[in-house]
């Protein structure tokens, strides 16, 4: 009988709760380690209900686990150090801080050859004309860490508002971004384990709203041979330049060339990925398990198609049972909804796009899916 | 947002922990109640760890839920009848009843007028000789209740032998049946929600040896358009009859006639079923959720079949991940591996099923599938 590791995870929402759901039928059972009493991933994983700066609630949780991984890039490094020292922790430690700094993954993009959004870092010494005119306007003000869902970011319009913005953001470390003129948002999502196998899925076509991501379709309705070939391509460079171990995310912009669409690095997750819960229903194994499989030293699987899959996420509010059509699955989080709150999921999968769209069209009038 | 029950679960086996995990995307949490402190279902449920006759914990079991259900049939009446009287129990009283007892379910089958094997039941004023001529030999003799995987049962050759067998089994009440020349073992999966919708899975082919099962194939090879009709009936009906919510399995023979295949009934089982477990991967919608919608009052779901389906199970013994081919899904059930205790399943799901042969194939050497 093989033995099986027990996964600790940090976090505990709805992405280590799906991450728990796919560890079990592999003989895999989950720690969490989370503040929140109520956090999702409670109902199938044992919770450790500490803070990330309780380093006696930490060591417990290190000494229950044999590998650890998160679900979320902004834990802090100081917590992340002392699991690191006790129990295996993956993604790696170079992959986390580089993910965990807006500046510092533009700059290892670059470093590889691939094009990025322009950017500068706002250094006291940098005086926002100077900043805007290297990135151009528009452009986008970001906080160098601890953004996500389109908290700690705001859209500059002149060096004047800029100036107000970093006023605003004192004692926070930023990053000015020019505009990309973008036709489409994708995202690459890859994973490779502990014996150096890459698997990839294909590119992920998103919409976002309000900075939140709303829908997800796989295959990316706008590919084409070539951004799969060049998705291919730098996933498989990143990964092995990180010596990468699970699921690494990277958000896209697709821009028009003379040459054709081209992709521009927007920015990487260092884990699963709202825009890959379609992988559910949608492939032979979802992003969840080949996490899973990687961060605990097994071997990640190629996933298979099932058709076409469109995700939606319920955000805010989330319909009854009843009005969600045959054929959509749903996955609820267990969450009190709130505005902005992601609480759900709707996953439609069909053999075309012409069936999904039927279904997906049918779903957009329910509570949380407003597009 | 809709409030979705706590369903409550009794046993906390594999069947347990896989309707935990097809709960949870549901919005459903659940609690088992198991006497094992070690049950693989506690993984994913909160444990409510006691015996079946401890009514104060029976008390607080039937408090922390909602709705009642089981992952088997041989719970104990009174057991039932304390939840019953305090929460609602799916599927009812009248269906565990005569599921729980091999005679009542072969006359409740005899009276909608479906063929069983021949049975008698051995009141203690019938003969050995007399039970004999009334099914013929050879015979199978077992007890009423409590029998599951060939146990409580024994093949009788003569009417010595049955004379021998009921001075072994006494203080049982037993049954004879005679045998039945069949070509093929089937089940039938169907499930009915309370508003009275009834949904069923393509007929099931099953491999069984010494007792248990060993592989199950969807649709089943042996399948023509006359049998499927003939199960869809039969299910409706059943279901109809027992006003039942939740999964029946009934397990048939397939027998040739000069009319062609026709189905006997050999025993119901009300509850999901290891015959299913291919429908986590080979439909859109599981046993498990499926159950799970009917129990907690959700509507049922028509499976969508995403090609042919191979489950084998997993017995004594389970293959390391690696040595599992790709395209095969496996569940591990966290238990500790004894003889002829099933610990996992494999599932295969391929287009056609020559392309399921091939990964079968592949699989029938890894530890535990022996067939």
């Amino acid at each position: 009988m093989p033995t099986q590791p027990i996964l600790g995870i940090l976090g505990g929402g709805q992405l280590a709760q799906m991450l728990a759901l796919a560890a079990i039928p592999l003989g895999i059972s989950c720690h969490i380690y989370e503040p929140d009493p109520h956090a999702p991933a409670r109902l199938c994983a044992v919770h450790h209900c500490a803070t990330y700066d309780d380093f006696t609630a930490l060591q417990a949780f290190a000494d229950a686990v044999d590998v650890i991984t998160y679900e979320f890039e902004n834990v802090p490094v100081a917590c992340v150090a002392f699991l690191a020292a006790r129990k295996p922790v993956a993604p790696g430690a170079m992959a986390l801080r580089i993910c965990q700094d807006r500046l510092l993954e533009k700059e290892f993009a670059t470093q590889l050859g691939y094009a990025t959004a322009p950017f500068i870092a706002l250094s006291d010494a940098l005086s926002s004309a100077d900043a805007v005119a290297a990135v151009g306007l528009p452009a986008i003000l970001k906080t160098r860490r601890m953004g996500y869902d389109g908290k700690g970011q705001q859209t500059i319009h002149s060096t004047a508002e800029l100036d107000a913005a970093r006023a605003h953001y004192i004692g926070h470390e930023l990053i000015l971004e020019g505009y990309v003129p973008f036709t489409y948002e994708v995202s690459i999502i890859a994973a490779r384990d502990q014996f150096g196998t890459i698997i990839r899925y294909p590119l992920v076509q998103n919409m976002h709203r309000d900075g939140i991501l709303r829908r997800s379709t796989a295959p990316a309705p706008c590919s084409t041979a070539a951004l799969e070939a060049n998705a291919h391509l730098m996933s498989s460079r990143i990964l092995s330049a990180f010596a990468y171990v699970g699921i690494l995310t990277i958000e896209c912009f697709v821009i028009d060339t003379p040459h054709g669409p081209t992709l521009v690095i927007n920015e990487f997750a260092p884990r699963v990925h709202n825009s890959g819960h379609w992988s559910i229903e949608g492939s032979s194994t979802s992003q969840f398990e080949n996490h899973v499989r990687a961060v605990t030293g097994l071997a990640v699987r190629e996933p298979i198609m099932r058709g076409v899959a469109v995700m939606l996420n319920l955000i805010g509010n989330e319909p009854e049972d009843s009005a969600v059509p045959a054929g959509v699955a749903i996955h609820r989080y267990h969450k009190t909804p709130r505005p902005g709150r992601k609480v759900g999921h709707l996953t439609v999968v069909a053999p075309h796009n012409s069936d999904c769209s039927v279904l997906v069209e049918a779903c957009t009038n329910l509570p949380g899916t407003y597009v």
